[in-house]
């Protein structure tokens, strides 16, 4: 096996885990899966994804010696309810997974969140293992124990904290991702520049466009991004804290989402996520906090890589600055009914705001809605 | 507030709690449970429970200034489902279940663990406080942190691993509980004594109606459950080893569930372990483990107490050997095809038995049958 780029994720009480990063992974997967002392592999996967990679993944895991078996759920965010985690627990039930065997999910976040609360909740409990293949679960949904699915009350309101034991982040799967889920997910990559990492944002700046053919920097900026993440969650594994930065321009960006009915036609979670950013920074620089300029900077550099990054952007619209106010009261990151927002000081520099007045939040809604 | 009998369960990483065990407990939870620190407190409760006892509840958390909500689902088994976890966590939710507040499980061991598995798994995990109403729930289910539902394929093959932070199992409660569901705990409660603790069986010989009847000896009885209980779980919470001794008399017990459809006018829980229990004394008498005498005194006392200890009391028959035997395989005590039963050596003498051999349990079964 070649040597891959490494971020370890270094949880206490046995949960340490590695990510490797690198193109050709999934054909590695069975031997680096078999390390692990396991006996069955079950893959969950959507069907997009399965028709691509899930035979290559088959064919490594039974060649070092895995029983395999594979749970398919239609693409998109709709997989993340309650019929289909009963589907695929069902599904792995059929499969006999037991106690000792292993979950692989094997796709983009909706499928890391799907298998890995299944495998969280199945015989109370499985190991998972996260073979992501869309830029976005890469660099940010495979990591860090997060998964879950939705309620018709609000997103990722039902799951449970459940570690992988590995991520295998297969670099060249990305090859056959749409320009549009890309992009998507390149909003998530340019998020930790904007959390705490300028320097880094200088760098997706001048090299976004290999990360998007598929040069080395592509596996440079999964590896960057991990690390990141990693760190924070190895501080703040629990979201007591500091880990709610990576909920930067999430606030504004899950409204978008429930307002458009979770529809991927209309808009994916990165695209929501990239409009977020651009309006926590105006939002930041409307209250004083941060130089406008900087949120210019912001915007200006997600459009060039194709995001959206204003409300007029969003596709049928998305309703008036009430509606939205009252689609991010429902995310979970109210508490006593006073809004927490992240906000930023400048690019690398953002926080948590709690407090943030509602009267303030629709004054800044409604003239972004007004300058369309 | 009165001194209660009270049983600590030390669990580490700030997750003990205290049991709380006496007559009355109900009305002091508000105050309880308000020490805990919370805002709200939410009661899942089935319309049976909550028809007799929510008010008097909400009564005592809103003294206590707590927020209070109710969720109600149909009693019985059926409610252990995807469909009635979901509508019970959309319920939490829409009662404005945060972070920081706190489920109350009120009822048997179906909301229980239904409503611990909710609490595990809304907003990744809530707390939640058991107030069990079953002798059932308040000797067993209520304590030790297993929650959960069924599957179409297996009964509790879904859940979480989910600590309570407060057990009160108010035992006046039990007054109202009907005939055939106090014998169904009961059969719990004898478990005990036959797991680890001959002293403790022989006492439930000579005080078994005074538990019945609502005397000193049902409060005293449900504390040595739980201290018993307690002290399992604290050793091996996770079911690694010695927890697996908590199921005598349950692979039996739950294949008869199954193939009775988990119809509860059929049979309940309780029931199925009680068959479970004789079988599993008789069929160690049979491999030579066990002497005779103390497989007829379980069943014996069992049947004193009201309760089935043969396939043939399982109301419409219970099929073949062969149904038995998938029924049991089925059952995630099953490692590698083999089949693993919880023995005993005697009253009070049990051990787990991995390896059983297939054919040795349905030459048994097939006796069994025989004998009506
Ligand atoms: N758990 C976390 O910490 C976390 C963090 C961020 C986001 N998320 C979640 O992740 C989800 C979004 O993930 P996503 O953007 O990956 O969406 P996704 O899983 O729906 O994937 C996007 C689309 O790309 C397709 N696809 C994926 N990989 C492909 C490939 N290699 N080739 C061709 N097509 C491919 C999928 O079939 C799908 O149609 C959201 O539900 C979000 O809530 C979770
Ligand atoms: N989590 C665990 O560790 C664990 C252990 C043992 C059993 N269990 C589970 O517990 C369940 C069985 O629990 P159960 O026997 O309590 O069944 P249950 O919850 O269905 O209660 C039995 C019946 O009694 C009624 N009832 C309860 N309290 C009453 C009261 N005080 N007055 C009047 N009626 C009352 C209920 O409405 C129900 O109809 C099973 O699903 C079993 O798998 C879990
Ligand atoms: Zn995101
Ligand atoms: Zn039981």
């Amino acid at each position: 096996m070649t040597d891959r780029l490494t971020v370890d994720v270094s949880l206490d009480q046995g949960r340490a885990y590695s990510i490797l990063i690198g193109r050709g992974l999934l054909d590695e997967a069975g031997v680096r899966i078999a390390s692990l002392g396991a006996r069955a592999a079950v893959i969950v996967s959507d069907s997009n994804v399965a028709a691509l990679y899930a035979d290559r993944l088959r064919t490594s895991l039974e060649a070092a010696g895995l029983r395999s078996g594979l749970v398919t759920v239609a693409p998109g965010e709709a997989s993340k309810s309650y019929a289909t985690y009963a589907e695929v627990c069902d599904g792995l039930l059929a499969h006999k997974v037991e106690r000792g065997d292993i979950v692989v999910a094997l796709g983009g976040g909706v499928v890391g969140d799907l298998a890995g609360f299944a495998a969280a909740t199945l015989r109370r409990g499985v190991r998972f293992v996260q073979a992501p293949t869309s830029l976005l679960a890469q660099v940010d949904s495979s990591v860090g124990g997060k998964t879950g699915i939705n309620s018709p009350l609000g997103k990722n309101l039902i799951g449970a904290f459940h570690q992988p034991r590995l991520v295998l982040a297969d670099t060249a799967t990305l090859d056959t991702l749409s320009e549009r889920e890309m992009r998507a997910g390149y909003a998530e990559v340019a998020k930790y520049g904007l959390i705490g990492d300028a320097a880094f944002f200088d760098w997706c700046e001048a090299h976004w466009a290999g990360i998007f053919s598929g040069g080395p920097e592509r596996d440079e900026a999964v590896a960057i991004c991990c690390r990141s993440k990693a760190g924070v969650v190895v501080r703040d594994e629990r979201e007591d804290g500091e880990r709610a930065l990576l909920n930067l321009g999430h606030t504004f960006g899950h409204a978008l989402e429930r307002l458009t009915g979770y529809d991927s036609d209309r808009l994916v979670h990165g695209e929501g996520v990239a409009i977020g950013l651009a309006l926590a920074f105006r939002f930041s620089a409307r209250l004083g906090l941060c130089p406008g300029q900087d949120a210019g900077r912001v915007a200006n550099h997600l459009a060039l890589a194709g995001l959206p990054t204003s409300l007029a952007a969003v596709p049928g619209g998305c309703g008036d600055a009430d509606a939205l106010l009252d689609a991010m009261a429902q995310d979970k990151k109210v508490r006593d009914g006073a809004l927490t927002f992240i906000l930023a000081r400048g690019i690398g520099q953002s926080f948590i705001a709690p407090g943030i007045d509602a009267a303030e939040v629709r004054a800044f809604l409604t003239d972004e809605l007004l300058a369309g």
